[in-house]
C-alpha cells in the first residue's frame, strides 16, 4: 500500500471518530497543539534549519528562503493564530433549515463535517499549522502535501503536532502529512475518490491548474485575481485616490490588489495628471492605452496580454473607458471573477456594478484589498475560492462543512 | 467552431442578461413556454413518433420506448410541472448573510445565478422540459446534451420552447440543445471550463462516472443508492414491516429504495419469519446471512458482493446484526451516502444513528423513500446529490445558485 492511500486510509477512519467530538474536546486538542508549538521550538527550529541550508545549497531566492524561516517569533504567531481558531464558534452541527411536512416527517438541515480534506500547497510551513488547525476545528481530518523545499520543517511540526494531539480526544491519525515530495504522491491524491473527500489546492497558479485539470476528486478552486478599479466621473477625487491606491501598492503581491485602473474619461482628463504622480511616488509602473499616455508621458503601452496579466507587483493598467457599460464589457473579458470595485458618487450606476458583474465580491466606494476572511470578520480563512459551487469569496470554518438531512418520523411510509 | 462550443458560448452571452432579469420577467417566459409545449404538441408527437419508430427498428426494450414515448396527457403532465415551478420562489437575490463591519463596511452575501449549467442526460424527453425550467427559472442558462434516442423529440422540444422564449424577456439563446449524439460532444462538454460553470450528469451509473471521471469541469454527482433500513429489538413489530416494505418494494427501481434490512438478533427470531412472508407476497426475492438462511428456508445466500450491489429490483439482503456498532460498521462499508433509516423505540441508539450514519440524509422510524425534493416539501428537484459539496440531498431551486458577497463603502481602505 502506498503512503497516500495509507495515511488517507488512517485519516478517514479518523474522520469517524473526530465527527463525534464536541466543539469543547476538538478545542482541547487544538491548545495542546498550540502549546506544543511553544514546548517543542527547539526541534522545529532545528529542522527548519536543515530546510534553510538545503534551500541555500539550491540557490534559493532571498524572499522564498524568508517564506521558508521559522523564527521563535513566527511561531509565536503561528501558535497564537490557532489560539484563536479555538475562539471561533464551532460550524458543526448548525441548524440550517427546519421543516415540518404534513405527514409530521420533522426534517432538519444540519452541518456535518465534509470528511477527510487534501490540501496541496508550497513551502510556507505556516500553512501546514493553519490548514490543519481549520480543518480540524471544523471536524475534518486532513492529509497535508507540502512542498519539498519544507519537507523537514513539516515533518516536524506534524510530528510535535500528532504527539499533541495523542494526548487529546483528537484521534491523531486525523492529521497526516505525506512525505513523498515526488510528483507522484500530489497524482495519486487526485484521484483519490472515496477516501478524500475534497482537495484545496494553495499556491501559485501552476499549482493550482495542475490540481483543477487533473482531479477526480472534488476541488476548491482558489485562484487568480486580474482586479479592476473603475472610478466614474462623478468620484469624489480624493476617495478615488486613496482607493486605487490603497487597491495597487498596499500589498501588490496578493490576489485581491488590482491590476487594472478603468477612467470614466473626463475623469481621467482632469484627475490622471495628478493621479499618476501619486502612483508614481508609490513606485508603481503605469502601462496605458493611447489617452493615458497622451496624459501621461512616462506610461508604457498596455497590451491585451497586459489586460489579462496578474503582475502581483508595482504595475498597474490604465485604461480610459466611454462609460459604466464599455468597463463591464473589459471587467466581463479580463476579469477573473475575483473582486472589483466601482467608485462613484452615481448611486444607480453603482447598483449596476455590484448587479451585473460576476465576481466573488464586488465593491462600491471601498478597496478591492477588503476581500479576505479576516476582514469579513470571519476570524479566519482557508483561502478564497473563485469557483462558483460550494464557496464563494473568502472561506471561513463554515467553507468545510457539509450538510446532512436528520429525518424523524412515527412510522411514516410513502404512498 | 465546434457547435458544442459555439451553443456554449452563446448560452454564456445569454446568461448576462438572464442574471439581469425579475422573477416576474422570468415567470412570464416560463408560462410561455408551458402553453406552446400544448400548442404545439403535433410537432412534438410527430418527432417523437420518429423517435419510437427508430428505436423499434433498433430492438429497444418495451420499458425503455415506454420512458420514451410522449402523449397529449404526458406532454399536459410536462406542462404542468413547468408552472409548478413557475410558481415557487426565485431564489435569485436571497440575502444570506449581512455583515456590518467596524470600519463601516457593509457587506451582503446574496444568492445569484451559477451562470451556464450543462445537463448530460439519457433518454427521457421530460428531462428536457423540467431541466430548463429549473436552470432558467435559477435564473441560468443551460446547455442540454441529451441521449440519441430522444433527439428527434429533444430537438423539437428545444425548437418549440426557443420560439417561446423569443416572446419574452428571457433570451432563446439561454436554452441550448447540443445534437451531435457522438461521444466526443460529451467529452467535449466535460472539459469546457470558461464557458459551462457546472455539469450536472442525470442517468444511470456508467453515465454518471464518466462525467465524475474526467470531468475538469465542477460536477454535481447525483449518484446511486444503496440504502439501508436497521430495525433493533425494540422496534414496534408493524411499525418495522410498514417502513421495511414500503423502502424496498413501493417503488424498486429508485436510488432512494431499500437494498439491505439489518436486524438485530432477537427482532430476527421473533419476527422473521412473519416478515418474510410479507416480503414474499410482495414478490421480492430474499437474499440472507447464515441465520436468516436458518430462520427463513427460501432465502438465498447473500455475498458480498449482493451487500455492495443497488439492485434497483424486487430483491432484498437481509443480514442479522448483533447490535448499533455492527449495523454502522456494515452501512459504513457498504452504504453509498445515499439514505440510511433505524427502526427502534431506543431514543439513544436513534440519536447515534443519526449522528454517526454520513449520508445524506438518515432517518428515524420512515421510510427511505422520502429522500426527494417533493417530499422535503422544496417543490421541486434538479437530482439528488451523493456529493459533499455544494449540495447534498435533493436539490431544489437554491441549489442552482451561487453566492456574492456585495461589499458597500464610503471610501473604506485597507491598512
Amino acid at each position: 500500500m502506498s503512503e497516500v492511500i495509507s495515511k488517507a486510509s488512517a485519516a478517514k477512519q479518523a474522520a469517524t471518530v473526530l465527527n463525534r467530538l464536541t466543539a469543547q474536546e476538538k478545542n482541547e486538542g487544538l491548545l495542546l497543539m498550540a502549546d506544543a508549538l511553544i514546548a517543542e521550538q527547539d526541534r522545529i527550529l532545528k529542522a527548519n534549519e536543515e530546510d534553510l541550508a538545503r534551500g541555500r545549497d539550491n540557490g534559493t531566492s532571498p524572499s522564498l528562503l524568508d517564506r521558508l524561516r521559522l523564527t521563535p517569533a513566527r511561531l509565536q504567531d503561528i501558535a497564537d493564530a490557532v489560539k484563536m481558531i479555538v475562539g471561533l464558534p464551532d460550524p458543526v452541527g448548525d441548524l440550517l433549515e427546519s421543516i415540518e411536512r404534513p405527514n409530521g416527517l420533522k426534517i432538519e438541515k444540519r452541518r456535518v463535517p465534509i470528511g477527510v480534506i487534501g490540501i496541496i500547497y508550497e513551502a510556507r510551513p505556516n500553512v501546514t499549522v493553519d490548514a490543519a488547525t481549520l480543518c480540524l476545528k471544523s471536524g475534518n481530518s486532513v492529509v497535508l502535501r507540502g512542498g519539498s523545499a519544507a519537507l523537514s520543517s513539516n515533518r516536524s511540526i506534524i510530528s510535535v503536532l500528532r504527539e499533541a494531539l495523542s494526548r487529546s480526544a483528537i484521534p491523531a491519525d486525523s492529521l497526516q502529512l505525506i512525505e513523498d515530495s515526488g510528483r507522484g504522491s500530489v497524482d495519486e491524491m487526485l484521484k483519490l475518490n472515496g477516501l478524500l473527500d475534497v482537495i484545496i489546492p494553495r499556491g501559485g497558479a501552476s499549482l493550482i491548474q495542475n490540481v483543477v485539470q487533473n482531479a477526480t476528486v472534488p476541488v476548491i478552486e482558489t485562484g487568480a485575481g486580474v482586479c479592476h478599479t473603475y472610478v466614474e466621473n462623478t468620484a469624489d477625487y480624493a476617495m478615488a485616490e486613496a482607493i486605487s491606491l490603497n487597491a495597487k501598492a498596499q500589498r501588490p503581491s496578493v490576489c485581491n490588489s488590482m491590476e487594472t485602473l478603468l477612467l470614466q474619461e473626463s475623469f481621467a482628463r482632469a484627475h490622471l495628471a495628478k493621479l499618476s504622480e501619486t502612483f508614481r511616488e508609490a513606485k508603481v509602473e503605469l502601462k496605458g492605452c493611447d489617452i493615458v499616455r497622451e496624459l501621461v508621458a512616462w506610461a508604457n503601452p498596455a497590451t491585451e496580454q497586459d489586460f489579462a496579466t496578474e503582475y502581483n507587483d508595482y504595475i498597474l493598467n490604465v485604461k480610459v473607458v466611454k462609460d459604466l457599460d464599455e468597463a463591464l464589457s473589459h471587467i466581463a473579458r479580463f476579469g477573473t471573477k475575483h473582486s472589483e470595485c466601482i467608485v462613484t458618487e452615481d448611486a444607480i450606476n453603482a447598483e449596476r456594478f455590484l448587479q451585473e458583474i460576476d465576481a466573488a465580491a464586488v465593491y462600491h466606494n471601498a478597496s478591492t484589498r477588503f476581500t479576505d476572511g479576516f476582514e469579513f470578520g470571519f476570524g479566519a480563512e482557508i483561502g478564497i475560492s473563485t469557483q462558483k459551487l460550494h464557496a464563494r469569496g473568502p472561506m471561513g470554518l463554515p467553507a468545510l462543512t457539509s450538510t446532512k438531512y436528520r429525518v424523524v418520523g412515527t412510522g411514516q411510509i410513502r404512498s
